[in-house]
């Protein structure tokens, strides 16, 4: 498959139409597998990730547990054609910088991806719309029953799934759901409710995951164990804890609204003003206004402008996105060139 | 007359369409007068004052000097009222604030205006659109020497015409001149400038004269001496030291343009965004953005809006104006908010 493909469209995940959307952009479940009788990424050499590379290719084409765009050979990949699968959230950061023979497999409409040798030998993710967690874990679990008829992972009867790292030994199971959090961090509220969340042992990333900082009030929060646990357990834990924190940001919400409504309406607007005349603006800058227009058009403070288009500008406003957009290499102060000419283009005001 | 009358246009002086109107918005004239045989003003008592304000009414009406859209009783006024004649620059701060007799004859197109019991007796100010000392000194002067054909003023062969203050002694001149320096402002050699102007006695003060602040890069440059020199002469002087000014204002705006053309680009362009989106903004703010938005016209930058529109805005947005346009008294926030439904308007972005 050519990745221009995708270039296109942004993914159906993000089509902003999912349960809860006004807060809930994204639904991820992710399974962690090796195969028996190879040595875990993390220590293999060379031909050992060949080997491996090869045979879950072979065997995953062969049993194809969903309709495929295709492979992604990910060590032949230019570094903007790695950061760019990563902005779309079809690999993660580990793959794109790992070493040795390694790729992805892309579900169509990009709600499923097969990590070959990142961390561990596959790793199989579901990304979804909104809140939908439920179906999420469907199709992953169905992916995972339809691998396991034709692949063997390495399991442990004491331990269950073997994993390159101990935090995800037992079910291999990360299940995260990305929130956006504007009014908890206008309100200064945002600490609290992640502390509250640690001593749940639940996580709270940044946008793009372990290590990374939150861009935009987009946060990650995902299980912390993977122990100990059944897979629907750990599902349902989340699930659970979930409408608290929607519950937090919208009360937040309904607090700035009614205590200072001229406020935010001004700081909505202006930054879709900002959005719709800069001429040179930083990935950050932009995302943060995004955030606030995001904002403004849930609390319909801002009509003239939709979600879908907020959430598309969200993912093609990124470096390699605006790179891939324009076929052409940029450099720092051309993309926030580039970026500013696509963001008014969207957003036309002048 | 009705101040009423006043708050649809905006006085010839701001038309935008004066001589070197790139930098200089306004050129003006003001003669300090009083009458022989009368206490002046700051000493007078109140039934003093009446009578001189009576005897010049009286006179001036009779003499006729130009065409008078009418007298206004600044007495009379709400505090609303006199706000708004000064920030219409018809009458200085020390007027509006004084107590008993006193008024101000508005000549037609407000490029006249006398002052009746300011710190002197007669105050006679003439303002022009642009760079235009000379044409408004024969304006000045013929009105000066058409009301001396019935009026006595106070004149002492050793000091000239005498006047309150004895900054004011001799010619009893002022001749000023408003510049918009946002370049020298940007490249921080504005002190610089400043200093060389003290060195030649020329005195630099914000938009309101005397004591006020800078507001959106617009300053007013006039002479600090009167005495020992003809009106001509001090006249010619000031006409002499602009040139330079606008030299080191035009230069530091090419250097921008070479150095930083995408940096000013966005800037400006920034400005119309915030200008065009905010919903609530106060004067200081919207004067500043102003202010980038006139330099990237000039600049060429911008061109989706004319120098007219915004020297009207710069008007109408101060807060007495405000007002008037909405025929009702606004507390601070509702100043804010109407102010940016104006901009809004003018500049309809969304």
């Amino acid at each position: 498959m050519e990745l221009d493909d995708l270039i296109g469209g942004c993914g159906e995940w993000l089509r902003g139409t999912g349960p809860e959307s006004d807060v809930v952009i994204s639904s991820r479940i992710r399974l962690a597998r090796n195969l028996t009788d190879m040595t875990f990424p993390p220590r293999a050499d060379e031909r050992t990730k060949e080997d491996a590379a090869n045979l879950l290719r072979e065997k995953i084409l062969e049993l194809s547990p969903v309709a495929f765009m295709g492979y992604v050979e990910v060590q032949g990949l230019s570094k903007l054609d790695r950061q760019f699968l990563m902005e779309r959230q079809l690999i993660s950061r580990e793959l794109a910088d790992a070493k040795g023979a390694r790729g992805v497999f892309i579900g169509t409409s990009e709600s499923i991806s097969l990590m070959v040798n990142e961390e561990d030998h596959l790793r199989l993710q579901g990304l979804r719309s909104g809140f939908d967690l439920m179906n999420c874990w469907q199709e992953v679990n169905h992916v995972d029953d339809e691998l396991q008829t034709g692949i063997s992972f390495a399991f442990s009867d004491d331990f269950g799934y073997l994993t390159s790292c101990p935090t995800n030994v037992g079910t291999g199971i990360r299940v995260s759901v990305m929130l956006h959090l504007p009014a908890l961090v206008l309100t200064k509220e945002i600490q609290k409710v992640f502390q509250a969340m640690h001593k749940m042992s639940i996580a709270v990333r940044g946008m793009y995951g372990e290590g990374s900082q939150a861009l935009g009030d987009f946060y990650q929060i995902s299980n912390q164990t993977t122990l100990g646990k059944t897979e629907e357990q750990i599902v349902q834990r989340v699930q659970h804890v979930i409408p608290e924190i929607l519950g937090y940001e919208r009360d937040a919400r309904q607090e700035l609204l009614r205590k200072h409504r001229a406020r935010l309406h001004d700081q909505v607007s202006r930054a879709q003003g900002i959005l719709g005349s800069a001429r040179q603006i930083s990935t950050e800058e932009a995302m943060q206004h995004l955030s606030h227009v995001r904002l403004g058009i849930n609390l319909e403070l801002l009509d003239n402008i939709d979600l879908g288009t907020v959430n598309e500008l969200v993912m093609l406003i990124q470096p390699a996105h605006l790179q891939k957009l324009r076929h052409e290499s940029l450099d720092k102060p051309e993309r926030d060139a580039a970026r500013s000419a696509l963001l008014r283009d969207k957003l036309r005001l002048n």
